[in-house]
């Protein structure tokens, strides 16, 4: 026990069993799948860099729970430098890997039982934060990664859980036994579900009285008796199965749709059932926090972008070109933006009651927006400096191939002093960071759609002090 | 003779024998090869769309040349009519196929070797244009597709063509016979090379007085001994590999490399040899000509995406949400401005001496700056109005899958009105429009990159009048 | 009779008595008050420009009706080049006075009468079309300029007309006479009401069937009686009655509120009386005309706005400043936006019942959108060019005081070669054009609300089309 | 001594005896200016702010150089927590007067010299922090207000100061005395300068080694002989003056040129004069620090803006139009995106060896690009959402004026439960947010020019990081 290697963590995955299928096909070698492999080794990395002795301060912290060192991915922040460290954390993670590493948002889980279900317990004498800080121990005594299970289908999305016409459109419990409950349902976009040891579930939205069945929060392992793990396409997926032309030669990412076909669940694993009001306490602070999260993860992933950028300009020749430079420091004042907004998020957090702590929700969620419309304007300006390679560069295969490949190699060189090689290289990873689907549309889709961040400032925001302020100054008294 | 069907098209593209090359493989049935069928399936359209009676009036029109009908595709504009045709007949295709439809590029170098091979020959007392007449009759007579050899690969960007340490960076003559010129060098992103029928080569930047060796025009067929054409890679160019996946069931886009390995060219297929000063003429006509296309064509595209965003609305039950109709507002916006400025362009269009009529320069790059920012702009837009799935639906295999077809198909319904098989298909066209690479890349760097675009607005304003009717309102003499 | 000089404009201006108040006083001499005098001329700038040789093919043509030539800005469109020249005219107009012209308003009344009089008198056997035409005869035969009446104050805008507490925040009939019509209300907004002969009251809005009060439309002399001008403040206001630091030495905008305090209209000037299912078509066909009218006006104001930017960095020593060389590529960006879908409007017209020219309403909205957003961002960008100055340039009271003034000449200085005066003056004329109120918000609030114009497009636009278009190509029947 | 009142701060200034001239005329009473008073007012709230027991946590600390209480705006910063007081305190007061305060700038200018002045001496062995402390403490135990004489007004941008063809276009050393300098030159946009007690010049840029007479720091008081303010026009300037339709009932802001027409400084008010390398780290502290501070007083200044368009809102009976909504969240989105980099510069800030704490520059530049194009946008959502009187709303005069007031009030009136007074009053305030030009004009050249911040960003970060990073992900070693 205690902290994992990179190696340790692999192996850990290994021993798992889970029930997969991707391209129609059931896969039973997850680890070795290349495709999977490729995410596994994203979350490999967080594991890897807490390793690396210059890293130890920033990654690994004591846990008050287990008196050990664990990693920061399991810890629930009890602390202002705690909620920081998550954004630095995530920065370092997503430059070293320059895709998702996909253990944020188990973490994002962690976090928001911590709280919650204390509040629930203080309020109906319950014990979900018992069970809570069972399972926590557990996750940090084995330096486990955990999945968030929260995003339903949902259905129809003019109609409340409870009115759809088929009732497993949102995950509900539909038996509750003496040792356990049943749960049945489906949650969409399960980034890393086949990465990690455990699936946290929450649930996706407020409930209302008539949700109740809905108002579930539990965790078992990923490869439990009733979990379909069934991997969706994303744009790039054919290239690491193929293995050539893979653009980011060590990670990836994929996204499962993960079917829960009548899962049991025992009851020391619940968090919640049946208390619908606090599905929204559930909900806000899960999706605040893992906004906060991809803030932090997508100025480390604009960094790498920034990065290609610049070495693409030293590889065309155009390394001086005004109009380049403006559009680096465009792409530059989008990553400390959502930096910015994120870490100020967590210096301005607040206790709960739990002794936990909480971000703020205005800044998480003001760099989210930021997110949502800006990731593709950084993705552009990237393409942009990068050149026109981005949209159909010659394969692997054809560079290889000797009628054609010296051909190629002549012409698409750059400057004289760059092997051709690395010019290759360079485009190919501009292409996967720009045009996977699995993370680039996490950008706008990620912890909830774009108007969600909106309504919530709107709704977080003191509106009343600012009339206020303004009737002054213009002299109205009412 | 005479106007071709699409049947007739495609078995004409059948019967060439070009060199091809695609992972690293020689591809010898071009036409049965699913991923280059698929793009010849888009220019095969602007063949069935001539053929439809309620297209004829646009889409074809009388030839002075050959005196028959010819369709658009093979028309240099000799009116103001023909100008605004240009714009009219590409958003209809685009709005058909939903990419590329790879048959602008073709007509656009037509236009402009209709206008300056005239104005050589003034000053030079050559007989390009002569040539040119005789190639445009062989065209429209064949009703015939062109492709546009003009981006040079361009080793290192800091160096023009004559400084490069290879010589070949930007194609040139290398030897002149009795017969004709022989010529090396490379051309990037050749949409559709495989689905024309001839190659129009033109210079790809202004060329200096030590440039001489690269001031060359000329056509030739696409299976042209020398020849060599190698499809690069676009992200989703398996799908039409494997037969599943495709999102767009009849079209997409390929852009080959494509490499002029000692190309012989006779005398009467050459429209430029030497005449370095006019290769500015060309670029400007051609890549002016270029961007009005794309423009048309793109807000033909938004047309598609803004039904596919709108038919998916319907399909979640979303479609009342205000801000959702306000993303389709944006979106809409795009499009009609893209189609306002590239109308403008022609309607302010103005004879040349040659008797052929040229577009309004600084409209259609007003359209194409638009273009390179607003496409990913709608195309995010497309993406937050669909839904996560864009990034990661399961494939078709797995719906197909008897063990897991059923659970996806119960958890993928959106409103209970629409067939779950609907909105899969959806999803799909939505991932197809934005994750394709060969085709949005274009909207970034079709046309010449974003900056050229920006210098041109300003190197053919006229600010001397701005800056005289400012000082005179400030009351300014001088 | 026939086309008027500036002058014979101006005493004709000077021969009406209108009843104007102004901080408070009433106004006698309109035409000799220099805050009201500035805007008349920039009204009597549309004569002026059309007496000069080199402007009249574009501003004069003949009437059909009158068979004399007579001036654009009493001429509704009856062919395709009538409305281009509306946009040309506007752009000239606007680079010319720097500022709003404040005679397309009547224009666009008159464009709109011509259409909406004969489409009701063939549905109700009226005589509105032979009002109108005697009354357009009479502005035809006089070159007389009108003003729109149709922005209602509104009162409370959650509510229909006939809903508000007081009933007359609509201007409405409140009593039908034999020989006429008494109408009360108030109309906001009316830009150069001083600086016409004729007010022309259309609604201001789509009317229901208990809103027939409300559907009135009507022509009045600028004097009648009970009718009151209030010309409100704007920003800059005060610099032409002080007669110092204008900024533009000619030309300024002023907004009265025209109260029409139970005033008398014969029946030969009434256009429509309780019809009220046309008001909706006065209002779309004057609205979308107006929103035109604003795009060939603003592009020619950001000409004379790119033009001061130009010059204060040829006077700042900055003029090769790459940075400031693409912020002016972003204001021609945006003037040829706008002028591009104008244009295009123009082009894309349609011959309507009466004989008359109605633009294409979705790129008149198109560029009206751009319009509403993005002359906030030119004039931005003219100050960023321009410098700090701006802000609080000293008074050219200042530079004339013996003590300061030649410090002050001193240190205002730029390049070498350029008299201090010439600076000063420019800056002057860049602080009037970005912050004078009455002008700079048209461009958000003028030819009604941002969201009307979005509203419009999407109504206007064929979404099934695209939708089909979708479903096709993603293979979806239904 | 100690902390003052806002009336002792308003006597104290009453005590000052400056040369001001404003209109072309010597002003003598510059407290009962009401022009001026309005913006003495805006600094006099700093003072009524720090004295209500609510605000004292965060307005008053203890100064560990003279162990009083001092005001926040008199102490550099020394710990993380007094940066993040900063931010705070801006937010604050610009909420609470709805326009700039005028108190930033000394601070930023303490915080500065508090940093380099003992560099300077650590390197050259002088005495400057010694006297800058000396200066700090007269500062502190008096409660002063210091004025940033910063922004020279530079002649031809395109050269260095020793080039300039007037040499006194940066302010310089013309004499060194025994008992001091004598400094000439001019410093624009010398925000409240009548406001305060002390001038604090600092450099405005690098200052290259034929410079030396450039790089130059001081502080003298307000009033020393030679000094000149002529305070500038700016749009509303007026308004104050006539003592109506101000809209701001309180405050305003002006913007004097400060001409130093051979002033003598004595040597203990000397703080740098020659070390001409450390000009640089003068002018980047303050900008930094100034750009920040900017920050915090911006995102203050949409609160009220934001409250005013709710109000309108409110007052016109659009409070539930989503678009609207949509808008609002627009504008808090843009503060707090100005707040959240700006906190987080302070938190991430850094020991100097002064024991002082400086900010991350890259935030804070981040937070003024942001400033620079989004205020505009923030302020054009204001208009749009309260409605077009912003533009020419009549005077108060016309609604006192007997014969007009009463029907002006009747048709003014929004919803039925406001008095239409109140409505009247928000327009105006609205008018003088969005209008004037002393405040609005500063978001885009306060704290230098929008190119600065780009280029300090570019400057500040670590690109070879991001390179490498990316290489390694693209497999490229060198």
């Amino acid at each position: 026990m205690g902290l994992k290697t990179k190696e340790e963590y692999i192996e850990s995955i290994r021993a798992l069993n889970p029930v997969v299928y991707m391209f129609g096909e059931r896969i039973t070698n997850v680890v070795d799948n290349p495709r999977i492999r490729a995410g596994i080794e994203a979350t490999g990395a967080t594991y890897e860099l807490a390793s690396m002795p210059e890293n130890k301060d920033l990654f690994v912290t004591m846990s008050p729970l287990i008196n050990e060192p664990v990693s920061r991915f399991t810890l629930p922040p009890a602390s202002i430098e705690d909620l920081v460290a998550r954004v630095k954390v995530n920065r370092k993670v997503a430059n070293y890997v320059g895709t998702c590493h996909q253990r944020c948002t188990g973490l994002d889980c962690l976090s928001t039982l911590a709280i919650v279900t204390y509040d629930i317990d203080q309020k109906y004498g319950t014990h979900y934060n018992a069970n809570f800080l069972e399972f926590l121990k557990h996750m940090q005594k084995n330096d486990l990664t955990g999945n968030a299970g929260v995003t339903d289908v949902k259905g129809d999305r003019s109609l409340a859980p409870h009115e759809q016409v088929d009732k497993d459109m949102f995950l509900r419990i539909v038996e509750k036994r003496e040792d356990g409950i049943v749960v049945r349902g489906a949650k969409s976009h399960q980034t890393g579900s086949l990465s990690c040891h455990e699936v946290i579930v929450l649930p996706t939205r407020a409930m209302g009285k008539n949700d109740g069945d809905y108002a579930v929060a539990f965790a078992i392992p990923a490869d439990t008796p009733g979990l379909i793990h069934v991997v969706g396409r994303s744009s790039l997926d054919k290239r690491e199965l193929d293995g050539f032309d893979c653009g980011n030669i060590y990670y990836s990412k994929y996204c499962p749709t993960l079917i829960f076909n009548d899962v049991f669940v025992p009851w020391n694993r619940v968090f919640m059932c049946g208390e619908s009001e606090f599905a929204v306490d559930m909900v806000v602070k899960f999706s605040s926090f893992h906004r906060q999260s991809h803030g932090g993860c997508k100025s480390g992933k604009i960094d790498c972008m920034t990065g290609a950028a610049l070495t693409m300009m030293d590889y065309n020749g155009t390394a001086k070109m005004s109009h380049l430079k403006q559009k680096v420091i465009d792409m530059i004042h989008r990553a400390e933006t959502l930096y910015g907004c994120c870490l100020a998020s967590s210096y301005e957090g607040k206790k709960q009651p739990s002794g936990n702590y909480f971000i703020d929700t205005v800044l998480a969620n003001a760099s989210k927006i930021h997110e949502g419309k800006e990731m593709a304007e950084a993705t552009r300006l990237m393409i942009d400096a990068a050149g026109g390679y981005v949209a159909d560069l010659p394969s692997d295969k054809d560079f290889e191939n000797p009628e054609i490949g010296g051909l190629l190699k002549k012409y698409l060189k750059g400057v004289d002093s760059v092997p051709v090689e690395n010019r290759i290289k360079m485009f190919r990873l501009v292409e996967k960071m720009a045009m996977e689907s699995a993370d680039t549309i996490s950008d706008i889709h990620g912890g909830g759609s774009a108007e969600a961040h909106r309504v919530t400032i709107l709704r977080e925001t003191d509106t009343e002090s600012k009339k206020k302020a303004a009737k002054r100054l213009a002299g109205i008294k009412d």
